[in-house]
C-alpha cells in the first residue's frame, strides 16, 4: 500500500519546502469567508459518520460522482451511508490532477490519521477506520478549529439573521472569534421569486415600513447598524453579471415600488435598481469602514431540471463566461469620484479575469491608500493552476505582499486543509521566483511575506 | 548531423517514461474521429511522392509556408514537387515550438525510419530517401493503420453521401473497423450559398419532398436511419458562434418555406431554424443513442480574397473569439428538459473556454449518466501546451480518469502519430500530479487511467 | 547581504545559458518602438538624481506605490525626492514577482554597478552610491544607448511635429540612428476633447484647409510625406475597441463636417469615421512601404478622479476586456481585398488574445508576404509569464523564427534592461523545446533563431 506523503506534497523544490516548513505551516488561520454555521460552532455538535462529514452536503463530490455515471440515488438520495461513501471512492481511483481528491487524503491524514491515498480497493478499510475513530474520539468543530489554529472566522448571514449564536459565542467563548458577514443578495437581487417575502422579514426585524426606494435603504442601513454591533467589517454580495443600469432615483423608487405591489417590472428595471444599491451600498460600507468582497461571474443553475429536482447548491453551476466587466470599472469609477470606494476583495469566477482585474485594481488604489485586493482562486478556481494564475497574475501587476490570502469558502469544518493546500501552493510559487533570481533569496524578507499572506496581511486588512 | 531520439521526446521525468512505456505505446488507437476517405482505405492505394503525401491538401504546412513569405507558387500552386518540398523544409529551420515540426520528425522516424530532424541543409537528402522507400516499400493506408493499430475508425460524412465503400469495407475487411459521421452542417446551415442544392440532393437520396421544415426533418431522420444500418454511432456539428434564438415551430416552418423558395431570409430567421435544428438533431442522438459532437468557436475564411482564390480548407480559417456559449447553455438545458440529452463530445477552438466547458459539462452530467465528454485540444489547440491545458482543465473540474482521449481530426493517414504526441503529454502531465503527491502512485491504478485514456474508454463510451 | 546575481537570472537550465551567453547577449539592440525623446538624446543631458531617473515619470512604480498605500505625496507630489525613493523602496521588500523589481536591480547592477538587491534596509546605501555615481561619472543618453549597443531607436510622434531634433541628429550624429514613428491618434480619434485644436495644428503645420474628409486626408498623407524624408518607416495606432462600423465616403465626410464646426456626432458616428480612417491609413501605409503598429485592448484611465487629479500616463489605465476583435478581422480583410494590406505589428493588451490572434494573423500572412508579426507582450504583459505566452503561442500557431522581438516601450534611458530580460526568457524557453526533443539541438540551428529575435530580423522586415 502506497502512504500518503505529505511531507513534499505540492512542494516543488528545496527552497519551496524550507519556507513552507520555517513560515507558512504553523501560522494560524484568518478564515474571513467561509459558510460554515454559527449554531455548529457555539453547539460544538460532535460528528458520528464520514458520510455524514464528506458527502451530505459537498457539491464537489457530488459532481464527481455525477461525472462517473452514478446513480443520483446514490449522490444526494437514500441510499445507505456507506454505499454512498464507497461510490464515492471508486470515483477516485479516475480523479486524478482534481482537487477533491488531494483534499480528502490531507482530511483523512489531519484529522483521522489515515496515512493512505482513498480508492476503491481500501474504502472499505478506510469507512471502517474512520467511523472507528469518531466512535473513540470528540471529533467537534471545537476540536478541528483549535488543532487547525483558526483565530478568526467570517460566517456568511442573511440582513435579517438574528445572529443570536454570534453573540451567544462572543459572550461565553474566547477563541475563535467567529463574526458575521452581511450578505444583502436576496435583497438586492431585486427578480428573485422570494424577493416580497425577504422584505416582509426585513421589515418586521428591522420594524421599518419599506414602501419605496427610501424605506429599504433605511431597513438596510439599520440592518447594517446591528451587524456592526456584533462585530461584523465584512459584507459580500455574489452576483453573475455586474450591473450596469444607470437611472435617476426618482425612477428607481418607482421600480421598486412596483415590484413591491407584485408588479412584473423587466429585466432592465430590475438591472437599475441593482446596479443603484450596489453602489449606494458601497457608500454604506465605506462609511462604516468595512471591507465589501464582490463575488462575480457566477451562472448559477444553467441546468433547470437538476435545479427544480434538488434546489440550489446542489452541484449544477457553472462559470459566466461574460461576467459584465463594465459593470465593474463604473462602480469603482463612481464610488471614487464620491471619495466613497471601500475597502474591496474582488474575486472573479472566470479565470480569464486575472489579468484584467489586477489592472483594474491598480488603478484605483490611490483612492483607498492601497486598500482593494484581488480575492483568491475560488470555487471551480480553488485548484493548483487557479491558485498559482491568480498569485502569478496578482504578483506581476500588483503588490503580492500585501495580498490577504486564502479562505475556505466551504461548508465544511474539514475544509480547514485548504489553507495548508494553498499555503504549499504559495511556497512553491515564491520558491521559483527567488531561484530565477528574479527576487532576493534574504530568507527574512522572504518568510515575511509568507508568513503576511498566511496570516498577518489579513490581520491587519480586517482590523486584527 | 543530431539525431531525432523519439526515446524521451516530450517525457519530462522517469515517471513519464514508465507511464508511456509500460502502458502508453502499445495501445491500439480508436480514432472516432478524422477526415480520412473511405474509398482510400478502400482501394489501397500505394503512395508514391512525400509531397502528395505531405504537402497536397495540409493547410498546417500551407500556413507556416505563408508566414515564411514563400509564394503560394510553391505552396498550393503548380511548382515543381521537390520545389515545394525543400520550400517546406527551410520553414523548418525557423519553426521551433510548432507542432508542425515535431509531428514531421515523427512522420520521417515512424513510417520512413529516418532519424533525422527534417530542416533546409538536410532536405535533398531526406527527398531521396524518402522517395526511395516509397520506390521500394508498399506504403498504402492498410499498412500505415496496421502499423499504427488502429483499431476503428470514425470518418467524416455528408447526410447524402452513399456510403459504399464503408459497406464494402464492412463487408470485406475485419480490421479496421471503418464507421461513418453523420455530419450535417451543410444542411443545417441554412443561409450557405450552396444549401438549396444540397437540399435537392436530400430529396434525391431520400425520395422526401421537402416542402417545409416537416419534410426537412422526415428526410433527415431517413439518413440517420440509414447511417445507423452502416454503423454509425457518432455525429457531428461545426459551427462557429452557437445559435441561439427561439421561435415557434410554425414560424420556423415559414422560414424554412421562404428559403426553399430562394428568398432572402436574413441572419435572425437564419440562427432561429439553425437553434431549432440543433435540438431537434439532439433529441434524434439520442433516441439512437449516437454520441454527438459538437465543434464550435471557429471563424471560416475572414480572409475573403484567399478564400475567393483557394477555397476552403485552404489555410484561412480561425478562432471565433466569442463563441456564442448561451447557445451552448440553452442548448444542453433544453434538451435536459426533454430527458433528451443525448451522449456528447463538446470542443470550443477558444483556449479560452476550457474553464467554462468543464464547469458546463459538470452541471449536466447527472442528466445521462456522465456521458459528457470535453473533446481533446484541437486543430490550433493541437500542440503542447492546448493538450497540457485541456488536460488540466478537466482533471481540475471534472473526472479525467474517464476521458476518451485523443483523435486525429486529419486528412492524412501519417497523422496517426499525433496520438503518440498525444500521449507522451498526457503520460508527463499525469507523471507531474503523482510526483508532487497530489495521487496516488501505485502504478496500477495510475497505468489504468492511462490506458482508459489511450483506448479503453472510447471503446466503451462509443460501444466498443 | 545577499547579492544580486545576474548569471542565471532567469535562465532555467544549462542549454538556456549557452544560448543566451553565445547567441544572445552581445547582440545588439534594434528598438523599433519606445517614447523616449529625441531632444534629450540630442541634447544628451547628463542625469543627476536617481529619483529623477526613476520616479519622475514612471506609472509601472507609481502603481506598485499607491498600492502599498503609500500617499500621494510621495508618489507624483512634492515630497522630498529621497522620502520618493525610500518610499519606493520599502515596496521592493514585497515586490515579488512584480517585474519592477526585477527591472530595478538589472537597471542598478547595469548603470551604477550595484550587485545587491535593493529593498528598504538597503535604501539609503544604495541612494548614496547613485548619486555619488551619478556625480563622479557622465551618465548621459549616448553613454547608455552606447553601453547598451542600441543601433536604432523608434521615437512616438505626432504628425504635427517638426522632427527637428531627428533631422539634427540624422545630419550630426552617426549612432544610433533615431527614426521617427508616425502616430496619428490624436487626429483619428475624432471624439476626444482636443480634436478641433489638433485639427487646427495640422492645417498650420501643411497649409491645408481642412473643411472635410478630403482635406483631414490630404493634410495627412502630407505629413505622411514629410515623415517618410525623415526617415520614418513606422507609423503606431492606439486603440480600445478596434472601430467596426461602415459607412459611405459621402456620409464619414458629412461627419467630419459636422465636427468640425463643433458639433456632437455621437459615438456611433465616430466609429464610421474612425472605421474609415484605418482603413485609408492602411492603405497610405501599404503604398508608403511602412511596417504599422496597432496597439489595442487598452482602457484609457477607467478612475475618472485620478485621471482629473493627474492627467494621462499617470498610472490609471487598464486592460479593455473587450477589444473589438470583430474590427481587426474586418480591417483585414478589406485592406487584403483592395491588395493594400501593409507590413503589420499587432500587439493586444489582453493575454486572453493571444491565440485568437496568432490564428488571424496566419490567416492574412498570404496576402503581404509573410509580413505581419504579433508583437511582443506589452505593459500589463511585459513580464515573465506575459512573454512566455506571447513567445509560446506564436511559436504554436506561427514561425517564431522570423519575429521581430523586444521593444522597450518606455520613457526611460534605463530601460534597455527589458530587452536583456526579454532574451533571458526567450533562450529559458527555448532550450525548454530543445531538451523536450521537440526541436533539432544542432546549436548553429537554435543559435539562428536566437539571434534572428534579438535583432536581425527585426533588422530585416524593417529595412535596416
Amino acid at each position: 500500500m502506497q502512504k500518503f506523503d505529505k511531507n513534499k506534497l505540492l512542494l516543488t523544490s528545496s527552497l519551496a519546502e524550507s519556507l513552507y516548513n520555517d513560515f507558512a505551516k504553523d501560522m494560524p488561520i484568518y478564515d474571513y469567508h467561509c459558510h460554515i454555521s454559527a449554531k455548529d460552532i457555539y453547539e460544538d455538535r460532535r460528528f458520528v459518520s464520514l458520510s455524514d462529514l464528506w458527502l451530505r452536503a459537498d457539491h464537489y463530490k457530488w459532481r464527481l460522482m455525477r461525472a462517473n455515471g452514478i446513480e443520483e440515488e446514490y449522490i444526494s438520495g437514500n441510499a445507505d451511508s456507506k454505499q454512498k461513501f464507497l461510490a464515492f471512492a471508486s470515483c477516485l481511483d479516475k480523479a486524478i490532477g482534481n482537487p477533491v481528491c488531494t483534499w480528502c487524503n490531507m482530511e483523512l491524514d489531519k484529522y483521522f490519521g489515515i496515512d493512505q491515498h482513498l480508492h476503491s480497493s481500501n474504502a472499505e478499510e478506510i469507512w471502517d477506520r474512520c467511523n472507528k475513530f469518531l466512535a473513540d474520539n470528540e471529533l467537534t468543530p471545537s476540536k478541528i478549529l483549535c488543532d487547525s489554529k483558526v483565530q478568526v472566522i467570517g460566517t456568511t448571514d442573511n440582513p435579517t439573521d438574528s445572529l443570536e449564536y454570534h453573540k451567544r459565542l462572543g459572550a461565553e467563548c474566547d477563541f475563535p472569534k467567529v463574526l458575521p458577514t452581511f450578505r444583502p443578495d436576496n435583497i438586492i437581487n431585486i427578480q428573485s421569486d422570494d424577493w416580497l417575502d425577504n422584505i416582509c422579514m426585513l421589515e418586521q426585524v428591522t420594524g421599518v415600513e419599506i414602501d419605496g426606494l427610501g424605506g429599504l435603504c433605511e431597513a438596510l442601513s439599520k440592518r447594517m447598524d446591528y451587524f456592526d454591533t456584533v462585530g461584523c467589517r465584512l459584507s459580500d454580495h455574489g452576483m453573475g453579471k455586474i450591473p450596469c443600469v444607470y437611472a435617476s432615483l426618482n425612477e428607481i423608487d418607482s421600480i421598486v415600488k412596483a415590484r413591491l405591489v407584485g408588479r412584473e417590472i423587466g429585466y432592465e428595471n430590475c438591472q437599475k435598481v441593482e446596479t443603484y444599491l450596489n453602489f449606494w451600498c458601497g457608500e454604506q460600507y465605506h462609511k462604516r469602514n468595512w471591507v465589501w468582497q464582490i463575488h462575480y461571474g457566477c451562472l448559477r443553475n444553467p441546468n433547470t431540471k437538476g435545479y427544480k429536482r434538488l434546489g440550489k447548491d446542489s452541484g449544477f453551476d457553472c462559470i459566466l463566461a461574460n461576467g459584465g466587466k463594465q459593470g465593474l470599472v463604473s462602480l469603482l469609477d463612481s464610488l471614487a469620484i464620491e471619495n466613497s470606494l471601500p475597502k474591496m476583495i474582488i474575486y472573479s469566477l472566470n479565470p480569464n479575469d486575472n489579468a484584467f482585474l489586477d489592472c483594474l485594481i491598480g488603478s484605483f488604489q490611490g483612492e483607498n491608500g492601497g486598500g482593494i485586493q484581488h480575492g483568491s482562486a475560488w470555487w471551480f478556481g480553488d485548484n493548483k493552476d487557479g491558485i498559482q494564475a491568480q498569485l502569478t497574475s496578482l504578483a506581476h501587476n500588483g503588490l503580492l505582499g500585501n495580498f490577504v490570502g486564502m479562505l475556505t469558502d466551504s461548508r465544511s469544518f474539514l475544509s480547514y486543509v485548504r489553507h495548508d493546500y494553498f499555503r504549499r501552493i504559495l511556497c512553491s510559487t515564491l520558491a521559483e521566483w527567488v531561484e530565477s533570481g528574479e527576487f532576493e533569496s534574504r530568507l527574512d524578507i522572504v518568510g515575511n511575506i509568507v508568513k503576511g499572506i498566511c496570516f498577518d496581511n489579513a490581520k491587519n486588512f480586517f482590523g486584527g
